[in-house]
């Protein structure tokens, strides 16, 4: 059973994980020199959990401590108690479902580990924000995609407003960083996997042409600014268009890509 | 030609129309009571002129003069031009992209008049999220949908950020609210259109048969949180789901409309 501890000053050296909630820049360091990640809300502390991963606490105002008796129960680590008001004195934002936890994160699995028996795996490039990424993620695990992988620079998966948005996403879906960003797609071509870049390419063909009758695929997804790098767009065995009505200036990333995985899941 | 004018006060009364706007609710009764709306961005600046719609006055930081000179050209609204901290002093935030409009809001066009001609319509009942309101006005025109009607209590889609992640389809596709909650649906048939609300009902069927050969329809999605009224789910003539994967719940709102647009314009 977790240990609850009551928290009546903001600056208690205890509640370091959970500072500053907001400023994206701090919490990148942090969590990566910690090894630490964040989970929000009921649902999410409790799917993080449920997942396998360690908590090192847990924060919370008292009235979420009933609905999350079971969580706390199958762990021995510090549990935080406080008021609403201060934990957002603590963390810099109004903390949405009133429950946080700070978890450990895990080494990464190898790539040969998340794609094993992997049909349909989507492959994020550089996308920088947190919500698309998170968004993607979701949309994969609904429609059907086995695995997710991550060039070196995509934003990180477990930041808080990803896991968030992800609804917990990216603790059912194997993932990881591809190790290589220039040769990724040829190595996912060398492992049996035709890979479809999502591009506006003149050259591209319909989604629903480019993924018919192709038994494993790796959906590319490109940055929200400038889309896929001419590398990966270049090295990608197809071109793939969501073909929309002209003169719009395209679907976001993450309605884009929810669209080609209905349509990848259906080939 | 607008008139510039250099600000070096933050509290210029002149900047009325630019103050506090992360504060959600102040910005709802300030834009409503003075029936102005603020567009963002030096693109969705422009696509807001282009539009037709009226400037009371423009915001920038000397650097986007040049850029925006051709929709300067056009009115005789006052610029103010200042420096970007001063800017985020004014608004509260950092102003991305340099450039902001405040813009008069025009009346609502009937029902009937959006529908003219319509024959794929997009009914939003009652969405809290900005953001998403946004998305699903710019899913809809790149999908080639032709109108969006809105529930009285849907959030603004001219709100700056909806505008924003829009990229101005606001501007571009024939919308108004309906002026009915109640009937809402049951109008919509009496028009003509098929109604199909999203749903996670049992009795509901995918998404692709639902809109099967059907000519005019009215796709109807409901809230973030709670989905579609009973009234409206109950009233829709027909009730229809994307085919997810078990143990998943379920796509966010932006994405699911994504994929039911590409469905519904592929009947």
């Amino acid at each position: 059973m977790a240990t609850l501890h009551e928290i009546s000053d903001p600056a208690d050296p205890r509640l370091a994980d959970y500072r500053d909630l907001r400023d994206v820049e701090l919490r990148k360091h942090l969590e990566a020199e910690h090894g630490l990640f964040l989970a929000e809300g009921e649902k999410v502390v409790r799917r993080a959990v449920e997942a396998g991963f360690t908590p090192r606490s847990f924060l919370m105002a008292p009235r979420w401590l009933d609905g999350l008796a079971d969580v706390l129960g199958t762990t021995d680590a510090p549990c935080y108690v406080l008021s609403e008001a201060l934990a957002e004195e603590v963390t810099g934002f109004h903390v949405h479902r009133g429950a946080l936890a700070s978890l450990e994160r895990r080494p990464l699995p190898s790539l040969e580990e998340v794609l094993e028996g992997a049909r349909s795996v989507l492959v994020m490039e550089d996308l920088v924000d947190h919500t698309n990424v998170g968004a993607i993620f979701r949309s994969g695990a609904a429609l059907g995609f086995d695995a997710v992988l991550l060039a070196p620079r995509c934003a990180d998966p477990l930041y808080r407003r990803s896991i968030k948005v992800g609804m917990g996403a990216v603790f059912s879906t194997p993932w990881t960083r591809l190790p290589d960003w220039y040769d990724a797609l040829p190595t996912l071509s060398a492992l049996g996997f035709t890979t479809v870049a999502l591009t506006l390419a003149d050259d591209a063909t319909p989604v629903e042409e480019a993924v018919a009758g192709v038994d494993k695929v790796a959906l590319v997804l490109g940055s929200e600014g400038h889309g896929l790098s001419a590398r990966w767009e270049a090295s990608a065995d197809r071109r793939a268009i969501i073909p929309m009505r002209e003169g719009i200036d395209s679907l976001n990333v993450a309605a884009a890509t929810a669209v080609a995985c209905y349509v990848t899941a259906r080939r």
